[in-house]
């Protein structure tokens, strides 16, 4: 990574759809464009909404949330890693704690988007699963206490333990894998607290999505990346 | 029901995403075009396709897959109803043999598809789970031994009793729900069967997304579906 | 139904297991006996302990909690129902809300059941799952509002109409489906009111598995079904 | 490990209830032994079966072949660790191809096993999940590619490469994790091959389930499983 990086997961909040959902997406794009080169930034929306919010972006890359761990065929209702790279995704989120996967499903994924050129952002709830999910050598992983998500209490505060015993043992099982912080980010204080532990961004999702103001979280939270990294990996 | 009905599940086949699942739409359009009054056509495509290929249809009803039976919020990779609508379809498939889900799952869609003005068409592999279904008060029900699923060979050859068993266990629960034949329904002289023995029209998958026409075979099942219907409830 | 039902889910309290499981079963022996031929009671135990708990008991008959829809073979860590048959249950809950299964699941453990002589008490959340279950023909269901189990809050006082509309629905299905009222049952009164909604008795768990004298509160629930029974159901 | 391991899945086979099931429990014990000192002989038996088992055996270790991420409590139907350690189990199988868990269950499980004493078998699928599964720490890892399972091609010569794959990838985790061989597993010569190609011993069902005399499988796979340590492991 020779940048930070700012996760967005869009859930299926209210403002995840539509014109709301794609409101968010220009803005998360007007962000990017400011920080073009030294900030990177993800949203990962409902699968609905793929294709119309990869359609208007440039800089800022969209993943689908989930996808399964089959090739495309006879399947109802499943969505293989070819149907998001279709609709225009870079990658795909995997096993967020509110979607938790078989350890072979997120085998399977991550070998069938590497081979088909898109990246995997591997959730995990302990130190210990986000090694695991390390030795199918996903494109990223993140940890997330789901105790803390959607709370406003960040983990980088409230465990940050958690965080650096991921960086440690993940680190362990590869040391290439880039590591975000997730649960409870909420400001630009948390953002610098997750590169200051250890990790390359944070994986954010009501602070965005729920804000009065998308546009001014999402600057809040860039501008403490990039101010983060520029002190802690000069 | 006033007329018959074509339903056809995209599934993830190849043919299902982008260019080529936007040219079937199109293709259906024409064939529902041509028998316009006469005949219902329904396309339940994967989640990413679903707002490209609604924008671009008229007579035909777009349908999701799947469904979850979540509100709006914080699931990530869960698709509430408000998901499908707001991508513009107007119903969705559930319960299909290769998706099959919980029993409160389907009464938890079924009512929240009912409740935001959408239709539901709940899949069944027996009689006897079709009569269940149907006491949920979906749109329709869908009969389709797996066993004969993709195989060509129509269940109203092989196993007529399963389809003629599923409408009279289906009519003791409520007599007002539409019921479709599915699983091995390739040509017209299946469609026509269908009729015959009591449902409203097919659910059919492989005959269409593997066709070397499409629009051929849509026309053929189409116009089998019409005249069946036109001899079989004058 | 001649008598009323008092059915007791073990769940997985640590009373449920070894000495302390073994010492209810043999308190719910002696309350059996007591009211024998007024009064049948199940107790649904783990897995691990059916066998156990089904060889000193005679008047009571043993529940497994839930089995799979699987023939014996090669199945790892899937109860078939000969599994329970053969460690001596007569029978089998399913779909509890704790443990809610899909609809072919339900489909198929019932019928397989029925074919090897075991009973099926199949639970459901709301009363149109509950007649979409008596669809199936089950041996019973249980009607259980998830918001209230384990509250001490009977569903008898806080929804009576789940109650009412339930008995009214499955018995437009299936007029000969016993019914059970479930979560919240805490009191003999509570079990009194089972009765006099409509339905053949109770389904408890934290009331017996949680009292600091077992024997005392199956006594007092046994009572009240007895009395309320021969009051409603002379 | 000391010795090499012998490890028999009993799945649901028909054998593995009842009589039946402890007459091949009684058989291993006579074969484990012989070999005492020199062997460990594992047998993951039915949820059901566990306590009539353990109770009659000294020298094997009774496994269960499935737990459940719960603590006990209100839980319907699930087996926490807590079941199978009050009905005699040493351990449990995790994650068998024909019952894959998510990620976070193998973690949960895995601690919560560690805390009560309990040992854990987590089987995988692949080399890279097996070692994502060794990252967890459990006691031992198994790799069973699905294809081979139940056919009697042993993996050892189907896909040799499977097996030093798992053991290089999974010593990169975790040097100290040993590793079992199964799928396809039938022979003394299979067995060989399995403690050649680096593994601690094999992971067996039907081989020995469906055997017409299980005792003399079971000894020519004992038999093998120690010569062969012998002789790689002076």
């Amino acid at each position: 990574m020779k940048t930070p990086v700012l996760a967005v997961n869009y859930k299926a909040y209210p403002t995840a759809f539509g014109e709301k959902g794609l409101a968010i997406a220009l803005a998360a794009e007007r962000v990017a464009d400011n920080y073009r080169g030294s900030l990177r930034v993800i949203l990962a929306v409902p699968a609905t909404e793929i294709a119309r919010i990869a359609e208007v972006l440039d800089t800022v890359s969209v993943y689908a949330q989930h996808v399964d761990p089959v090739e495309p065929g006879a399947h109802t209702g499943y969505l293989p890693v070819e149907a998001a790279k279709e609709a225009g995704a870079r990658g795909t989120l995997l096993n967020h704690s509110e979607h938790q996967v078989k350890l072979s499903h997120i085998d399977t994924v991550v070998r069938r988007a590497a081979a088909l050129g898109l990246e995997t952002l591997v959730c995990a709830d302990t130190p210990t699963a986000a090694a695991a999910a390390a030795a199918l050598s996903p494109t990223m992983v993140a940890v997330e206490p789901p105790e803390l998500i959607g709370t406003g209490i960040p983990v980088s505060r409230a465990k940050p333990e958690i965080v650096t015993d991921t960086v440690k043992l993940v680190h362990m099982v590869n040391p290439d894998i880039p590591i975000l912080t997730g649960a409870g980010i909420t400001s630009g204080e948390d953002a610098s607290a997750a590169i200051r532990l250890g990790t390359v961004g944070v994986l954010v999702a009501s602070a965005v999505m729920k804000a009065k103001d998308p546009e001014a979280k999402l600057n809040e939270l860039a501008e403490a990346l990039v101010k983060a990294w520029e002190k802690e990996r000069p």
